[in-house]
């Protein structure tokens, strides 16, 4: 039912969001979201831009005396740094200057085939849009939706497990715990041993000019059964999902559950027995929202 | 390919639009499409906010230099009105107050059905969204539209056939001339007589604090054989036109060439005969933009 | 969240269909869907073909032991005259014949701008598709639908208004009434003296080799508010009703309520004045699905 | 442009199959599509099904005399155990059973969630849908597409790289040797030593009543530049692929290029340097669709 497109280029005036088939009479803080788009432009080693921009949602549509209307809700986020650009990015053909066109494709990036396939000469025109800035629209609209989530109690928690070849030890703890924690690290990590070693790794890669890739993981608590479907392909919970994140600039890979790890074991191994008892209706301390007296074992 | 999505309150900070999959290099002067929004706001007996209201377009992404980059177009429309609304429309919650809820619904609006289905005790959060200004965001996509396919030498024009019970007499002059008359009409008709009529029925009405209704025509020169495709229900070139149209306020019926006049004539008087001739490829002086030597003998 | 597509020639072995989105636990009677097929083969002076061809939907998956259970429906219906045309419309190289190829395009079809479109030699690859037998998909699919409709006691009812020149005066009658009279009529119509003239008009315009069009009009009963969405364009409930309409071959116009006759009247006559009494909460007999204690006193 | 549906249940009638927006004058051979049919059916192992199952698709429309006519392809397979199963899978309310019920769920499946989501007493209206016997429809489907792309000379090739923990050793193959000695092999695998030792690791699960899972490789080639676009986040290629692949029963992992690998790499070790030359632009050999001088030095 929701739907959303997002506009805006990495040092155009603004980005844009509308976030359209919303339902009414949900609470939503701007204020949450601007703590969302705070989080993003943390964690150790960004870049000097991070430090110039915060980034601040502008609600435009949709949200009334603190409350979803039902209307589509289209927020605002503007480049701080937009004075510098506003010639360099005008809209308008008089200031066109071929001379300060970026020519060179840099490869790990759209620039190549982006200009070979919308036939641009200056590939700014690409490197704009394609940049991961654009990422700042998604986490306005991410953290939108957790707000429509929040009332059902369907809580969604991100932390770091590797950066480089440094892995957390994330054993012993819940997942409450390790978000708890890793909210509090530089790096975003629960384990210290793996946090000392992760800025060192940063910044042994900062002095060679390098950078560093990582794996996240999301996990969400609360959810109803009976998301998705299984009747046709399109509805899949589980490829609606890798669509989002693989959609994420950079993004090369995307494990559900045990992942790749499934494919090492057999079949008694990986597969979450199924238990009833109405009374244990649980998870991790939070209440279902829609309880069945069904639960699992564990948790591939 | 295209698609978009509109976003914005009659009384809000302004209106937004995200225009998505749009092909690059295209020319776009954001003064042809404040040229369609000032036409939208002219016309005979409009109300006063026309008068204090010039609605300029400003382009937030996807036009640099004068031409579109491939990235989705971001356009806003601010609400020169604004400073009376900001408390009436804010989006915070601690400027809710309930004293000044629209309860009243009125009849020709969506203000009770959007009230039921989205559960709002203040009409407001409905009329809002429903209201007529919304037409100022399409009209703005559709001048972006216009302009992506004036470089194929495609003309949409749009005119007044009648208003109220006064109908325009536009036999013997073609679409060109209809359409350039009209555009100096204060009622946008070609027929001066009709004119007059129309101008003492709408005094008329407004005397007796009434409204009015009337049918415009959309005529499209130069367009290329193949749009739409018979292949499937959703495909169909007309019914995507009728959607487009009946989704705008207060429409209430669409009519493709003779429309309901065809089901009281014989099939021998509707069907438009299909001759060939290799050099005869023109509509109305417009050469067009795939020439197949086919052409028809009437218009129907 | 229901989605269909159709497929099939009109001289193909069958017409497939797949509805996909159907919520589970729904009884559907095949019965019904024939019986709507069967109701699409009558009417005066249809052709030959509809003689032979008793329509009949085949289950191919979604119904199980009388009801739907969540998996998309397929069904088939199958060309009783297949076997006249194996070699024509078969699948296989081998049996390709270009002697017997179409090459002449007939106005009112979409016999030229397919070929143009597709690049077709032989119009019967246009022609096989756009052809009206297709309405026997959409057909099996509304019967589908209806019955997904019929346990919230809506009911949809069509009848003829118009016939060429020819208008039924259905005045004075309930919508029921009307209903059950015309499925009654060889040219569905509630009144008697327009059926004589509709007969011999019909009769007039074969002896002429003519054809002739007409009006009908659909009702839908027991409808609970807040179908659609005033909030996006293409939510709105008007504009797909239209569209779903006007892509039925050979329809030119669509008209909601009072349609065209709104525009030549003044506001004060076409809206639909709100009452409120929590008991009269009916519309025509059939007791509201959402009672909501609002009701109009006229339906333009 | 291109949309399917599939319907069908694992032990109904038949699959059903609606590819929809399918471009006119391309030769489509039904053998083709009826080998990959076979070659699903491969694989050391599998279940007796695929013994008395030789699946083939018949076509019921969209393809004439060997070519595609713009209209949709719908495609039948017939389930040739259906005549044991036509009371148990019956469409008619009459033949319901209730004592043949399923009511076990089994974990691995979507036969909880979607009994809850459903809500069925009868797991068999799940699993009768949500069953691997769907991948049939959607061999079919990929097997169609692959002959669309064919004339281009792209290329689809797949291939086993890991069985449990038994990985082949595929360096210093080249794609088209690897996918050549792949076909060749009971466990579709390059690696001689490592299908010695799948087949035993196999053998073992079979015997202890076990399962297991595997990873395999899709390499395409001959692609153009610029299929998807960076503009929009559903536009994006490897999230459209991550979601085709991810909606697969039993996919739990996603990789493009290196994927997690990339994640402990520098980025100086993953990136694939550009280069430029007219004359060497071509890819294993295949000859570049849309030749443009620019190569990469690595395929990470």
């Amino acid at each position: 039912m929701l739907r959303y497109l997002t506009a805006g280029e990495s040092h155009g005036p603004c980005l844009t969001m509308i976030i359209d088939g919303v339902p009414a009479g949900f609470p939503i803080q701007i204020e949450k979201i601007n703590h969302d788009l705070w989080r993003r432009q943390q964690g150790y080693g960004r870049g000097g831009r991070m430090l110039i921009e915060k980034d601040e949602a502008q609600v435009r549509s949709g949200i009334r005396w603190g409350e979803t209307i039902g209307a589509p809700v289209a927020l605002g986020i503007e480049n701080r740094d937009w004075k510098n650009w506003t010639k360099k990015m005008s809209a308008l053909p008089e200031d066109r200057d071929d001379k300060i066109a970026v020519t060179k494709p840099r490869p790990g990036h759209a620039d190549l085939n982006g200009a070979l396939k919308y036939d641009r000469s200056d590939i700014r025109d690409i490197l704009e849009r394609a940049s991961a800035r654009e990422t700042v629209a998604r986490t306005a609209v991410g953290s939108f939706a957790k707000q429509l989530l929040a009332p059902f109690e369907i809580r969604i928690m991100g932390y770091i497990r590797s950066i480089g070849n440094v892995a957390a030890n994330l054993s012993r703890l819940s997942f409450n715990e390790i978000y708890a924690r890793s909210e509090e690290s530089p790096v975003r990590t629960a384990d210290p041993d793996a946090e000392e070693k992760m800025i060192a790794l940063i910044e042994e890669c900062k002095r060679e000019g390098n950078t560093l890739g990582g794996i996240f993981e999301i996990v969400v608590l609360g959810l109803p059964p009976g998301l998705g479907s299984h009747t046709q392909w399109d509805r899949k919970l589980d490829g609606r999902l890798a669509r989002a994140l693989m959609s994420i600039q950079a993004m090369k890979g995307v494990e559900i559950g045990l992942g790749f790890e499934m494919a090492r074991r057999r079949g008694s191994q990986v597969h979450d027995e199924i238990f009833f008892d109405p009374i244990k209706d649980v998870s991790e301390g939070t209440p279902r929202v829609v309880p069945t007296g069904f639960y699992r074992g564990s948790n591939n």
